[in-house]
């Protein structure tokens, strides 16, 4: 990438309202975020829109974009397939925009093989109890799956500090805010700075040879 | 250390305003960070204070820091020694302080060997140009020393990759939020959140115990 733009890839417990952060980015600052849209075979719940949350898709045309290499990472959770679209994201990135991604852990690592600067976000509640709590009282999902996603909870727990931040999100504009400032200080890593560095090392150049 | 404070390495070309930078975050921000104040053999400048600027010290008297392992690192430059107390610095951040050290890259990449958790920022002037223009302007100096201090630039930019981030200096205030939010930002790394992620682990552990 020529540019200083991020690919964030931003994971969380359910519950933690990573949703609820990336919209609130895409809607304080539409012009330094793309928000990547994910494919996925599960059904859409209420409210839920083709191509706002997702493309909802069959199993036969997901499959059709693993083959024809259309993903950057899928993975399987609850026995649906969800996968990123690749092109949107390398789009994005090329013209400087700060990528947002949603996905879990082994998404984001095979991400962070493709891309070695991503940046690895991961949220959480102020506190295991008060994720328990919001896994309950959300009170859209029957006992079984609240009691999946505790038990994913403690699996994705094991995998944090893969990660390479994790922002605790009390309150959500103090956490948008947090995530922006995060991603703010990301670009001015020299790492995401080589044309600025290798134009001081020239022009510095010159000084010592008695210009 | 136990807290998520950061150890902040900070170098930057001569006129680059690193030293306003960090008084700066040590005005607004007094309760946030401690600036560690070096030892040199060099002799004070106009207007410099013993215990302020530096702790000048004589060359019998530094040597004799290095042999009783109180520096955390020391280097040489243009004819005299410059070092780092080790004990203020451990004793701020075992305080939840950011310590603020600005010395140079040698010293730098010392320091990060002795703690690898260590942040490193490089300020630079926006662009050689204006560099050039600061080193000559201060008017302070002789025409050997600016001699001496360009052809420094140069060698130090050669270093600007082995930094993690690269701060433009445009506008003094800018740019001394732009490192606190950077550092702000480092204290939401995992790898200095350890215990609220062990906590995290062992708490979601529990959920899927069936509790």
């Amino acid at each position: 990438m020529k540019t200083d733009a991020v690919l964030a890839i931003v994971s969380g417990f359910a519950g933690s309202g990573k949703g609820s952060v990336m919209k609130g980015l895409m809607k304080k600052y539409p012009e330094e975020y793309f928000l990547s849209v994910s494919k996925t075979t599960r059904d859409p719940r209420p409210g839920e829109e083709n191509g706002r949350e997702y493309y909802f898709v069959s199993d036969k045309e997901f499959e059709e974009s693993i083959e024809k290499d259309m993903l950057l990472e899928y993975a399987g959770y609850v026995g649906h397939y969800y996968g990123t679209p690749r092109e949107p994201v390398e789009e994005a990135l090329s013209k400087g925009k700060n990528v947002l991604l949603e996905i879990e852990i082994q998404g984001a690592l095979k991400v962070k093989e493709k891309f070695p600067d991503a940046v690895l976000l991961f949220l959480s509640p102020p506190s295991a109890e008060e994720l328990k709590n919001r896994l309950i009282g959300r009170g859209t999902e029957d006992a079984e799956t609240v009691k999946k996603r505790l038990k994913r909870a403690s699996e994705e727990a094991v995998g944090i500090d893969q990660y390479d931040y994790l922002v605790i999100n009390d309150d959500l504009e103090d956490c948008i805010e947090e995530v922006h400032s995060i991603l703010n200080a990301e670009r001015r890593k020299t790492i995401r700075q080589t044309a600025l560095v290798q134009e001081l090392i020239k022009e510095t150049g010159r000084f010592s040879e008695g210009e």
